[in-house]
């Protein structure tokens, strides 16, 4: 049976806007079972020396990731529209898709938090924007869900999950671990499949 | 006709290993010209104020790196070893490079470059190690390029040449351009082609 695909991804990441609307069809197909891993970069790109995001600090790496993201949207069929805000905070949402992490609608969730953000133009820091994402995407009381999101004790969870992607060895979004197996970046996706089904 | 694919390479590079070994084989398979650029990303880092590999800057995503091209070789085939030394000097290699970068045994040569520093682990900056690779690639007189190599006109024309690279809005390597339309990293080369072939 093939190892379990854990998707490490980040809301404010465009890349991961890219794996996460790819990734459950392709986990699907190939048999792999998946596990959402929310988590943040903010803290890892300040342990850097980063206070906002590289691609807005290295302004040719930031033209080129708008232009590739395009490609890559285009070529898998992928709303985009590049937002007038870059990075926007995802923090409530991150907070929200921890709490619903094994939910059978977290899926749609968390795609639809990327489109509102990477297609639609939203602000995804809004609570109630999240609140109507939760709704639509399946959840039976988006009101409990967000009063459990903000509690301590989800807010120390989301804290442990980030360092654990530093433990795994993480740096960046989306990330893939399959049995410890490191993999970076939207292109590498069909890759962690792989080692998941030769596992 | 499919447009040419020019290949920019930085003898450095460890991604670059990996796509200059698949490059050629790729592009007479499609139909498309290739047109090698040699170029020198150092000072094209030390303008981010990096003045080291960011792979030796960012513990983390260095790591991931030696990993991930050791994966990639296992996958396309291609001779791998964790150079003692990294990054290597190139200076010498490149200057060589760009003064051959007509010559029908340039890609032969730029193989072997690469071979030499990350499957053989031999010093690339050595001046005899350089003209040995010329030899071997089909140089008919490596002292002669060598001396041509290091003249003040062929410095000039690799700082020229890494000027037009910031120009391509190039920031690593490889990169990939096909009139005007840039691909950064081995993992682009297959879109790269792609969009040769549509142009």
């Amino acid at each position: 049976m093939p190892a379990t695909l854990e998707v490490w991804y980040e809301f404010a990441s465009t890349y991961s806007h890219v794996a996460v609307q790819r990734v459950e069809a392709l986990a699907a197909k190939a048999g792999v079972p998946l596990a959402w891993r929310v988590f943040l970069l903010g803290p890892i790109f300040r342990e850097q020396g980063w206070n906002d995001s590289p691609f807005n600090i290295y302004p040719a790496k930031g033209a080129y990731m708008w232009r590739d993201v395009e490609r890559r949207c285009a070529k898998f069929g992928i709303p985009f529209r590049k937002p007038t805000q870059f990075p926007r905070n995802g923090l409530t949402a991150a907070r929200a898709a921890l709490v619903a992490e094994d939910e059978p609608w977290i899926g749609r969730f968390v795609r639809a938090v990327y489109l509102a953000n990477f297609a639609e133009d939203h602000d995804i820091a809004d609570p109630a924007r999240v609140r109507a994402l939760l709704a639509t995407a399946g959840c039976a009381d988006p009101d409990a869900l967000l009063a459990r999101a903000s509690s301590a004790e989800n807010k120390e969870h989301l804290r442990t999950r980030s360092h654990a992607a530093v433990a795994h060895g993480i740096f960046g979004a989306p990330s893939f671990v399959v049995n410890g197996e490191l993999f970076w970046g939207d292109d590498r996706l069909e890759d962690a499949l792989e080692w998941s089904r030769r596992a």
